[in-house]
């Protein structure tokens, strides 16, 4: 190879696009062997032989000013015997070519489409978010081995070791026990020819007898509710198939603290804890690998998120301290186990399973992996993540520094402590509006599209039911309450507008408001809004804390993670002050952040060490010691937050006669309308 | 610490013996901590906490002109409150001090006694061989831990990780996963304080929730029909004991070609050898850890030896491979085990296991550790290491060059194909005379000191019986009949001397010797010669072969290893021409050499290294492609070789009448004769 200089050498000229990378080479090198020298990455499993088809390129036709050249179809070696054995096998479309056989014979421009690109990119649904790049933690490698000899010593690890540097310039440094034990025989089956799986450039852990193009691997959210597993071709980046079962754990307790409180309270507690959530695991890959129909085999990596606890009992760690103060992690880096160390039988047992970093004892590996999904560290603007669960996990910053933090709403936002409360399933209200002069209600349940005043909802929800009132239901009940006059900023329900209102019905010393009159009867009682006003506080004071911490009064932007933050309206989640204001149309609902998050350290090995490293620059701020944090949530507890500016919601929304704006930047807008 | 120099500074000189490294420190300084900054190796556990009593010294008392100074007990501290509890519980020698609380207060010069030198040295037995160096691969290291604290976000493991650098200077880089699961619990049931077993200084394998001082390890020679295991003190080196038992894979056949064979044949076979072999070692393994009454928690690491077949089933390989040419091995390095991997129940799953790695084909991890227990790579003269078993393995080499082969030689050297063979076991004939003149034989056998020939050899023998002839009888026997004229230099029994001889007795067309009358009969018969005469020919041609590869005429120093080498008496081993010419003081066997490499690599981690390079650095000579190898073989079958010279064997035997003395150098000495 030169440098493209025609004085220089006669040599033809390649140009390769997109890149533009160029070099003049002898006539009769083969197209994959210049981009190779020109660091130009076409990718290759087969290395060269005319199998795999992955190093396809399109020769460009035409004169090429900048470049000085004519590119022509001639100008390249015509169909070779490789090529048209692979179309007649496989298919090649018109016009492409195979760059291990394809020879340079003059002057050339070559487009390399994206699916022949090594680190191909996998664009990602909402146009905000940078897209997956790809390089997978493990490549797959076709070689042919020196055969045994007589004459010389080498084991045939040594020889296949020498066959991975010569044909892939790979310097191998280990290889699991599995393969070494398959290696003699596999070896033997085809003429010495085998596939090589190779994690990070430098072990081997298995290997095929025959000529094997895809990997694939698992992405894994482990959620105190639900487990779900997105399987992934590692070279495309694709999702196969996702899958979900519901977490095993459950039968030992419905929220994380009574869990951790049976491993405690029970002899070998956490030991059976580890054993639900492995055999629920297990059991989704079986499901998930017999649904996709190739062997287990391929299945080459995993990548597992989930909070604290989950983390610590898959891996089959006691999570005892993580039930009390202070609670201690057994370790806040990532881990590397096989499938059998972490005995799943659904996989072979050297596939390797990664463990993304837990934060802090609050704060888990489910929120590292939404940090790496949403990437707060790479702006200047400032980011406030939120997952809310049965605690809600925090994180803001920017390129700068981050921050985050655990803050304990409990369960109230998942339907639990509410009186008619459920999950997110069919049958439960999810949508509430509050007619504010009738006071009267109308709803829509999920599973059906019908508003409850609508015609035919009674038929639409016949089978479903109206069964309960479900998370985002309850915020927007309590929301439209408030806007309606019905509930006070102290959150208390005015029994006053009983008159007016029928649905205020006396309830002990207070008022519930009735909301659906069918069997079961869902009201919002008294308790209901003290166990919202307790979550929203504490999940504002836990932001507010962080904000304090950064100096800054608002964020640039929040991102609303995990099932709750897909269904909230987050309009009502600014009115009832669950998170700070911001300008509406930069709050967003980022869904499962945190399985995307697997998805990336699945796909992009560079990640994982990307996320390490951010993991340990994070600043974990403890809410439970920063008196702070106490001031921040009393004050948060009416609707909405008593002391903070709401300007932008004032835009979007029209606000409830009773609420009067506070704070500086509100107090500023009615100088503002003071003058004119 | 500052250079000795009076007018620098007025700080109290310190000199430790016997390393005489000195330096000045301030007056209070802890006398172990003088040590440390000098580089003085003083052992230490516990970290200078007065528990362990590694540390102890000696005051020497005198005027040292050397260094200028006067050394006396009142130069440093009195007896300290912790030494004098130390005392009380463990006693502390007259004169002796724990230098981690003894401080300097003036001058001193500081014996530092063998064993409180971390790299003290183990003597081995045999004068000419160089003392193991104790430098183990696991150590123990007493901590104090950070507890957990709500204000910082790192794991029990970051936290131990960051007490052992600050405490020990260690970096940290792994842990196994049982050491992390037991690593909370651990922590909180003394007060943070855990002992620590590190591997290599870099990886955490297990930890104790009190003070632990001593680890233990078992050096493994796993030989086709016996394997020995020696239970050693990591820290001293002492061999605590001894423990053999029989191959459980017996069964299968008594030698490795019927094993490999059994793999072949059979499905399973070669996973059921695998299994058998591990019941053994850790049948062996229990039996000795009951005997030395500690838990087995104290067993940190194990090395490993044994032919490549043993070596292969061990690690669950199947060595079908190693059944016919090419002789490929699965891998040629050293490798690395948990016993978990191994199934070895009788120990911890993270306990580590060394395999010593295997040269070639023929040529195992036993002879590799026989290199390494006689390190022939560390002199200038160029010595003959032989292992005889089924095959002969041979290194010849100094320390420009070391060759390896391995040589057919068949099991006749081990009783076996011999008529009346067996193997050497109480019974058995071991010596054997034969009377020139009368021609009648006389013979000891094992269990016995008498002759047979003795009065009380009958009483003596009547419990054990003579009940057949052992690898060293039959070469004794063989050389005998040679030297008394009734043996051909060709191998044939001479017939014509029936009349002069009555126990030569017709055998088909040839002539048997009678040895024994009795029951059972045993008499050496002319196949017997012939499986001796292949036998022995093997070994000499592959022993010429490397000699031949080395351009030397002969050895200046030949070492026999292994049970048939120690059990041989080595006039004999040269005048049937088993091994070449060699002045015979510098003719000596090595006992259990494989056992004892074992050792070293168990004692010293460096060892492990050095093996490992050098193994890479052996030239392999392949026997069975040699054309050489033939010739030599054919060559080798008179007794003794036809054309070699044997000078050194006249000077100290009667030389048979019938022996003609050829070779060059014979020729030489007779053309002096012929001068005086």
């Amino acid at each position: 190879m030169t440098v493209a200089d025609p004085e220089i050498s006669k040599d033809p000229l390649i140009v390769f696009m997109p890149s533009g990378k160029n070099g003049r080479f002898a006539i009769g090198t083969p197209l994959l062997d210049c981009a190779r020298q020109l660091g130009v990455d076409i990718d290759s499993v087969c290395g060269g032989r005319g199998i795999c088809g992955r190093c396809q390129i399109v020769v460009a036709e035409g004169q090429y000013a900048k470049q000085g050249i004519i590119s022509k179809k001639g100008n390249v070696e015509p169909l070779t015997e490789p090529e048209r054995r692979f179309d007649a096998r496989t298919g090649l479309a018109d016009e492409r070519r195979l760059s291990c056989h394809a020879r340079l014979l003059g002057d050339l421009v070559i487009d390399v489409p994206p699916e022949s690109q090594i680190h191909r990119q996998v664009v990602r649904k909402r146009a905000e978010l940078r897209a997956i790049d790809i390089d997978p933690v493990v490549r797959l490698h076709y070689v042919e081995v020196a055969e045994a000899d007589m004459g010389v010593a080498d084991g045939d690890y040594q020889r296949l070791k020498k066959a991975l540097k010569d044909q892939w310039g790979l310097s191998i440094e280990a290889i699991t026990d599995d393969a070494l034990k398959a290696l003699q025989a596999n070896l033997r089956k085809d003429k010495w020819r085998v596939t090589i799986a190779v994690y990070g450039g430098r072990k081997i852990i298995r290997l095929w007898p025959e000529f094997v193009d895809h990997l694939y691997g698992f992405a894994v959210d482990v959620g105190s509710t639900t487990i779900a597993a997105h399987l992934c071709d590692l070279a495309s980046g694709e999702v196969i198939a996702t899958d979900g079962i519901m977490n095993p754990q459950i039968r030992f307790g419905e929220d994380l603290m009574s869990r951790v409180s049976y491993a405690m309270m029970n002899e070998g507690g956490a030991e059976e804890l580890t054993i639900s959530i492995r055999a629920g695991i297990d059991q989704l890959f079986d499901t998930a690998l017999a649904e996709a129909g190739f062997p287990r085999d391929r299945i080459a990596a995993i990548t597992f998120v989930g909070n604290p606890v989950m983390h610590h009992l898959l891996l089959g760690f006691d999570p005892e301290q993580l039930g009390f103060a202070p609670f201690a992690l057994v370790t806040n880096e990532a881990l590397e186990r096989t499938a059998q160390a972490l005995s799943l039988e659904s996989l072979d047992a050297g596939t390797q399973c990664y463990f993304l970093p837990c934060i802090a004892g609050h704060v888990g590996a489910d929120t590292a992996a939404m940090v790496l999904s949403e990437a707060p560290q790479l702006n200047d603007e400032i980011t406030l993540l939120v997952d809310v669960g049965t605690n809600a996990e925090i994180v803001l910053g920017n390129k700068t520094r981050l921050l985050a933090a655990s803050s304990p709403t409990g369960p109230a936002f998942e339907g639990a402590q509410i009186s008619s409360g459920q999950r997110a399933a069919p049958g439960a209200i999810e949508r509430v509006r509050i007619d504010p002069d009738t006071y009267e209600p109308r709803f829509k349940v999920i599973g059906s599209d019908l508003w409850s005043d609508e015609e035919g909802f009674t038929d639409a929800t016949k089978e479903i039911g109206v069964t309960g009132i479900c998370g985002s239901g309850i915020i927007e009940a309590i929301a439209e309450l408030f806007m309606s006059g019905l509930l006070s900023r102290d959150g208390v329900i005015d029994g006053s507008k009983q008159d007016q209102c029928r649905r205020l019905i006396p309830f002990g010393r207070t008022f519930s408001y009735l909301l659906h009159e069918g069997i079961p009867e869902i009201s919002i009682i008294q308790n209901d809004i003290r166990a919202i006003q307790l979550a929203k506080a504490a999940l504002y004071a836990g932001a507010r804390l962080l904000m304090d911490e950064m100096n800054v009064d608002q964020p640039d932007r929040i991102v609303l993670a995990g099932a709750f933050g897909s269904h909230i309206d987050t309009k009502y989640a600014i009115i009832l002050g669950l998170i700070p204001d911001c300008p509406l149309d930069q709050v967003s609902s980022a869904g499962n952040a945190a399985g995307t998050g697997a998805r990336i350290a699945l796909l992009n090995a560079g990640s994982r060490g990307e996320i390490e490293s951010l993991v340990r620059k994070i600043e974990k701020i403890e809410t439970a010691i920063e008196p702070r944090f106490q001031e921040h949530f009393i004050a948060a507890m009416a609707f909405p937050h008593k002391t903070a500016p709401y300007p932008h919601l004032g835009k979007v929304v029209n606000l409830p006669k009773n609420l009067e704006p506070v704070g500086p930047q509100n107090r500023r807008r009615r100088t503002k309308r003071s003058k004119t």
